[in-house]
């Protein structure tokens, strides 16, 4: 057999089989409450609107459906997006600012691999989304954290770490941000921050991704304007680059998402689509058309911001009623997680054999930390458990809080 | 806005746009009879199996349908394609000798990052599957074409430059092949030529790529044995890795495809695949499990092979009712394609826009052809258009040939 080592090329060489993924393998086991993925909760999905829909698929459009489509996506979607935007975030744009993708995450290797020679700097808020991180890794990108507060990344460390690139001439490319709920955090970004971050992308001249999986789903308080629409109000940049995907609003299995972006961006992303899978499935792409198109979208979201809402105070809550002192979190307006910091002394790495043995699982925080910091936290997902789940199982972490507390006096 | 030509990584810089994708869509006007695609005939498509299928998933299996699933894909069609592969292959496999891909398409690209470092040799066809040379080309591959004949790749050439890179001790991974009906040629590779490829990847340690989109579609002769069973029964090298797709059989709509080959292979394309879109799409898995399950795809076949045998059989009668003397053809068993010759001093590249004039269209031999030759031939695709279209589309071709005859005199 060929020697595989040898042959293989170098961007696989650095593309490690996430240590993640593989813990979350174990969260699987039956009487574990896990807190570790992040799962949409399937009692909210939509299965009668799917049957129902690909039924007048196939009667009126089904030469498109199972056909191939054109790279960027289908005119149907296209459109119903470009209203949407219009409707929901006062954003205008013509189809040529758009691009259907296969996922977020596709979205995301489209961002590396537009932009990622080995060695490039990318800017990424401390914590940040792993995916993202392991994305942007395969590419040789080599990290510049960020610090990030309760209102978002701290524009003043981001100004610093700019101007040092800067002066050392660094091929900086873009920053990466998750502003809304962010994964792992729950934190959003504010108005005046986010106004902040768009002076610096023009002084700096970066690219800004604005990763927004979640941002339909705020339960509570009023909503930032998204960096691409402060960008097309006042600051003109065209530097923003914002990801959409329908596995949060609608259904993670259909694989969907969208970047939107400057139309010379949005016509290289489509040259670099035409390589990685020709097009996206053309009938998964008529029935998110037909989800925003019939209205089904505004009553679905309000389940799912209910849903969520209730698990997330229920969460909160749990961790007030059982967490020993010493220990803070996050209280996130929306999204699927929030965020724990246990006394500086202690590591949630460390901890999260002793919380298996509990029967309940987190994701450790240092896996979010671009330069492996942030022993002491964990990602909570309060989306997939019931509620009763929720107390239960915030009840078994703390329990093994409190004995590791204990064990360590 | 940033400076997007200073800005974008040298993968991109080396993507062009498919300046053929460009001209297909010239080929889209009304009243042009296209043999330049590669469509599937619509007429074919199972609307109603599509409809009937997703309303039972819903029902029986909507949780596992519209979440997540695992990278290397749903067990449900793993299962169901090593069933398949036993049945119409006589291939043992193990389900972690396969993973599901978002279409064919994207397991060349994961091939291409699995091994492709830049200026890396990749050994091809002369011609050869224009989009595998694209994406391989985006990795910044350097071609060695071998010539193909009547039964497939010459394997005397393939030796002497085998031979040849190992005395440049060039770091040459591994050769693509595409062994029934190849695309553009239709020519299917013997039997004994399979085994002596299998020889040669033995002995220079070479890696075989066996793309193979349509070799199901056999509507006449009797098909060699896969290469993958040749090696699994006989050679037991380890080294190939075979490519399916659903696109040909089913509907390329769905975009899935399977990849075949060692575990350690594997593993490594489930890796890579974390990064590119974390897993293919659950509800198109289950869909094309139960395509499987049923025995649909055993009836379904059967329609698709007579209504392409006709179709053939009608271009090529077209062909020899229209075409002037000295214009030769393939005559493939089965597949979408067949292969014109024009006489050596036309130019078909040259003759395109001429084509168009007559409202018929074909794909530019030269396109194929890894060293830009090949100008006298062209691809026709016999799947898409109807058996009438076809006669009338080939007699214009003729025209366009004969007129340009007649004017070089």
């Amino acid at each position: 057999m060929i020697d595989i080592a040898k042959n293989i090329a170098t961007t696989p060489r650095r593309t490690k089989a996430s240590v993640i993924r593989e813990l979350l393998k174990t969260t699987n086991q039956p009487g574990i409450i896990s807190f570790a993925g992040g799962l949409p909760s399937p009692d909210n999905f939509p299965y009668d609107f799917v049957a129902d829909t690909v039924k007048e698929i196939m009667a009126k459009k089904g030469k498109v459906a199972l056909q191939y489509g054109p790279t960027d996506g289908l005119p149907e979607l296209k459109e119903e997006f470009v209203k949407f935007l219009k409707k929901h975030e006062s954003i205008d744009v013509k189809p040529e600012e758009l691009i259907i993708t296969t996922s977020s995450q596709q979205a995301l290797d489209m961002v590396g691999r537009l932009f990622l020679d080995a060695s490039d700097p990318v800017i990424v808020e401390k914590p940040s989304y792993m995916g993202a991180l392991q994305v942007f890794r395969s590419y040789g990108a080599e990290f510049i954290g960020v610090k990030l507060e309760d209102d978002g990344i701290s524009t003043e460390e981001l100004e610093e770490k700019l101007a040092w690139l800067r002066a050392q001439d660094e091929h900086y490319k873009f920053l990466y941000l998750v502003p809304d709920f962010q994964n792992p955090s729950g934190v959003t970004l504010a108005e005046a921050k986010r106004r902040k971050v768009l002076e610096l992308s023009e002084e700096y001249n970066v690219a800004v991704i604005e990763d927004s999986p979640y941002r339909q789903i705020r339960f509570e308080g009023k909503a930032p304007k998204m960096l691409y629409r402060l960008d097309q109000e006042t600051h003109k940049t065209n530097n923003v680059i914002s990801l959409f995907t329908f596995s949060k609003t609608f259904a993670p299995g259909l694989r969907l998402g969208v970047i939107l972006g400057h139309p010379q961006i949005i016509r290289k992303m489509e040259i670099l689509k035409q390589s990685l899978d020709l097009c996206t499935s053309s009938l998964n792409q008529l029935i998110a058309a037909e989800f925003l198109r019939t209205g089904f979208f505004e009553k679905h979201i309000e389940v799912i911001k209910k849903d969520y809402r209730t698990k997330k105070n229920t969460m909160v809550s749990a961790l007030a009623k059982y967490m020993p002192e010493g220990v803070t979190w996050t209280n996130p307006e929306g999204g699927l997680f929030l965020w724990v910091r246990l006394p500086e002394s202690m590591s949630a790495d460390d901890m999260f054999q002793e919380a298996l043995k509990e029967n309940v699982a987190y994701v450790i925080g240092s896996a979010f930390h671009c330069d492996g910091s942030g022993k002491n936290t964990m990602r909570l997902n309060f989306s997939f458990a019931t509620p009763e789940q929720i107390d239960e199982g915030i009840k078994r972490l703390a329990s093994a809080v409190k004995k590791r507390l204990v064990a360590s006096k």
